[in-house]
């Protein structure tokens, strides 16, 4: 049984030498999503000329940066995968043409990690959760996968709550380190805690933006260079019901 | 604003030397409950004589097999606080009755704990999680947090479905090592997986045992003699009200 709702494909066309690239792309999967393995199935057919060993290096780098963005409930299974079928036939070479076709690769796959997050079992919206100013990626990532995960952020997201002090709470228990005094907390583009402290702030230019089906919340710890995000969705009572009443 | 549902007491009365010695107790907490840094307090009185260094001592040594064995849903706070407050008045001093008061302090703390997964924002049942036989009591740990925290597995035992499926996928990813095709898995006392393989059993019976407020999952990795338990409940849709709803 699948509880997609929809069906998920992107697709990209672009030019070398007068010869036209294509690539297209399909996913399924919206819950037992969490990065490396998940109940996610995504295959990636292109024209491109390109060695095994490229394709092999080519797919886990953009992996990385898409499918193993996604985090619907953190809860995994054995059955992720993601197949790069190449046929050769646009007689244009990877070779050629490298940094053009990641590029548009990634553009497509990040469609598809986003439109996973976004269909997440029960989903009511898609969230980014942006992590900058880190002291290193690593710190970014735990934080960030740790907002993801927590159930509490996922549902002031599905009760639009402008709840920033959840997102802090789950970026301290994350096991980065960092300095919370430092800290600035947007939801949206809006500034809902500075340096650490609680702000004065619209409320319901807050609530207009969580009312959105995607939304951003963005943690700058002012502490370094170290960037990461993750593509989550918020925990709804459809979650629940899906993932309890499946049998029924 | 508290979610606690119903106040949470224990006592215990025992005699040394014909004299009496008193714990009472009470906790509250219901949400953000996970080990260590939880929205939890709790406060011990006792007419014992103690001293100070000794009462650290005993409380951390029972609050790692009680407090810190409760997960509501893997988020926490910083208002974790569990008091011991012993005032002599009994005349019986700690030093002649070390083994007894732990024990009942143990018996006594062991009900608060269990009484905060029971009564766990939106808990319908409270579920004890037991692994056995693992490599060492760190892996039975890992794989207990990891079901403890697993909305798929929570959301199951809402909808009373005995799927061990979905116990041993959390244990698998939850960083411990075992050997999966030697794991049973029992849902009460009902083997379900039998050394990693799907057997037929009675689901009535499986289905009875789910009806319970207090059902027991437990594994056996039948692979040493590291044990775990953790105190966890199950995922309901009024988690997500209290949740998602609280401002209204």
């Amino acid at each position: 049984m699948t509880t997609d709702t929809y069906p998920k494909t992107a697709e990209s066309t672009f030019t070398v030498d007068s010869k036209e690239v294509r690539i297209g792309a399909m996913a399924k999967g919206s819950g037992m999503i969490y990065p490396n393995m998940a109940t996610m199935i995504s295959v990636i057919t292109t024209d491109i000329k390109i060695k095994k060993a490229d394709a092999k290096l080519v797919i886990k780098e953009i992996a990385d940066k898409t499918y193993n963005r996604v985090c619907v409930d953190g809860d995994t299974s054995v059955c992720d995968k993601v197949l790069l079928l190449a046929n050769g036939k646009s007689n244009v070479s990877y070779e050629n043409c490298k940094e053009e076709f990641k590029t548009q690769l990634l553009e497509v796959t990040d469609k598809l990690a986003r439109m996973l997050a976004q269909d997440g079992e029960g989903a009511t919206k898609m969230i980014n959760v942006v992590i900058k100013g880190a002291p290193t990626e690593n710190d970014a990532k735990l934080m960030a996968h740790a907002i993801a995960k927590s159930p509490l952020c996922k549902t002031a997201a599905f009760g639009e709550d402008a709840n920033w002090g959840r997102l802090l709470t789950a970026a301290g228990y994350s096991g980065a380190e960092f300095d919370p005094t430092k800290c600035d907390v947007y939801i949206g583009d809006l500034l809902t805690c500075n340096k650490g402290n609680a702000i004065v702030f619209d409320e319901d230019k807050a609530l207009d933006q969580l009312k959105d089906s995607e939304i951003t919340y963005t943690i700058n710890l002012n502490q370094g260079d170290g960037e990461y995000y993750v593509y989550t969705c918020d925990l709804s009572y459809d979650y629940v019901k899906i993932n309890a009443d499946y049998r029924t």
